[in-house]
């Protein structure tokens, strides 16, 4: 059974919500999880709620990174911080896989600093999975778009790389066999985008094994053309914000006519269930985490106001990740291409 | 009285709806209209409504450029096209600004062809505004972002420049004295975004006469927070398309709702007035143009699906930044930027 590191001070609600999220795992499933944080404070959490101690160590962290904090710097300098303790278990080979809800900036760099990248990636990739509308029976709600916020600008190895391990993880992950790759582009012509995405577009084209489905544009996104999303940092972090922005902003909106007027208020409890459905294509804390994909070890992170079941599915899909070899299967596909 | 090249034949419903918004414009408004296209056609359209014929006249064009054409090839063959013949037309001081719903890569460069870029800018920029949620009373419904497509990548000195000539647009046609300029990123840091962006935010923090907010995120983006959001066009292009594609999807969820339950039917037509205002936050089609900034002479491109109400707008809109002499306003910034 995988045993996974689990950052118990990182995200809005911790350690409250991590440890009873540990806490739940502990008693559904055999995977072992190892609590890096304040241990006086995770086992008076542990003591509250239900769980299974022989699924459960502590590993004490004196010092957490919080969620403003200047990345670079946190990493550098905080060596005992419950983040950077955890990703060094799994590098020492105490743990198969980290999770955090923490500061996003502070997981890619300490993952950066301690985990070797893959034999041949040259870049690492935040991925993220958004809820998106399906077209056919039995597709997947989820897409997955890689990279959100690791790099800024890149050039066409580095997104190929990316393709490569989108698809893997999308395979073992989601469970389709053969995912259906877009690259994110400002019109859907090979021609454009720039020489590095006309590049990239090339040579995905020509890639055996890959089923490259070609440009997708922004209107694409919400929609379920493809599987995994190929972009730039940059675009990809603007992107996952705007859409849980707007989502927000909807349920705002719809919340404030609802308050105003009684009519209102009928129609929205005769639509609470198709709001639902538009909420539920939108709502980001029922998911599990966003994968640190190109390393030889796995990190999840987590939505920062992860609550103890978006925890609890991220252990298990970290821990599904390892026991799928996901690294190996993109460290195979890498040497393939070359 | 400013005279408005209108190109008949560019848009999902041309020539039809383009002429018609001109003959409404003809009949409340003294601008006059060079409507250019295939002047058999236009005539048909037009005796079939009221316009008055002292403020349209027709100038023949006998080819047209199709919106799925490759805009490079089209541009430097099809010199009697009449999205190529209105831009002409403007460059030899037969009209003053030209607007067109054709293809949108061929707007920016039959401009780029035969306008000249307002000494001291760099590239021009094509500029859209969309509609947001409203923070506090009055402030204008429709945000303003740039670049959404005439550029890839850009350096610091040009985002500076599109912030300038945004500052410009939105001064004289939404009247905010001093509009709140913000720099799309990847976070709200200064040290985001990379070299170009890091240069950008320093450069407009100590900008005077700019009321720069610093960065925005992408969910800022459906918010209030700045009336002017500069970006690459690579981003901003995915932006636009991004906001109109889920804001499809949502309206397109709610009708599938509506379609399957009585109950649901019975739920959205008491909350016709709410989903409306979810509407108006999304629907294009009422707003006039998106303006190509940086050119001596200015173009409006309206959106593809162009109705005769958001043709009139356009020609509206055309003629008051004519009027308000909004290229020289750029010039007069960059000028004072040197």
């Amino acid at each position: 059974m995988p045993i996974i590191a689990v950052d118990a001070m990182g995200g809005d609600h911790a350690p409250d919500e991590v440890v009873k999220g540990v806490a739940q795992v502990s008693l559904s499933t055999d995977i072992e999880c190892l609590v890096v944080g304040d241990e006086s404070r995770i086992q008076h959490v542990l003591e509250a709620v239900p769980y299974n101690p022989e699924h459960i160590s502590i590993l004490h962290a004196r010092d957490a990174i919080g969620m403003a904090e200047e990345p670079r710097e946190a990493v550098r300098t905080r060596k005992d911080a419950s983040l950077v303790v955890a990703v060094r278990a799994v590098a020492e080979g105490r743990a198969d896989a980290a999770i955090s809800a923490g500061n996003t900036g502070a997981c890619v760099l300490a993952c950066a600093k301690h985990f070797r990248l893959i034999r041949g990636i040259r870049r690492a990739a935040l991925a993220s999975v958004y809820p998106r509308h399906t077209e056919y029976l039995g597709q997947d709600r989820l897409a997955l778009l890689l990279d959100v916020g690791a790099t800024v600008h890149c050039e066409a190895e580095e997104l190929v790389q990316f393709a490569l391990m989108g698809n893997a993880y999308a395979r073992r992950i989601s469970k389709v066999a053969s995912p259906r790759i877009g690259l994110l582009n400002m019109g859907s012509e090979e021609t454009k985008g720039g020489e590095a995405l006309v590049e990239t577009h090339r040579r995905l084209r020509e890639l055996p094994g890959v089923d490259f489905v070609g440009n997708v544009e922004g209107n694409d996104l919400p929609r379920g053309r493809a599987d995994v999303i190929v972009c730039e940092g940059l675009v990809g972090n603007v992107v996952l914000k705007l859409i849980e922005g707007m989502a927000e902003l909807f349920g705002d909106l719809a919340g404030v006519a609802a308050e105003r007027r009684i009519a209102w208020r009928v129609g929205l409890y005769l639509l609470s269930r198709g709001i639902e459905r538009l909420r539920a294509l939108t709502d980001y804390t029922q998911y599990g985490g966003s994968p640190i994909l190109g390393f030889e070890r796995l990190f999840l992170k987590c939505h920062g106001r992860s609550n103890a079941h978006a925890i609890a599915n991220a252990v298990k899909v970290a821990a599904k990740a390892v026991r799928d070899r996901v690294p190996e299967e993109i460290g195979a596909a890498i040497a393939a291409l070359r």
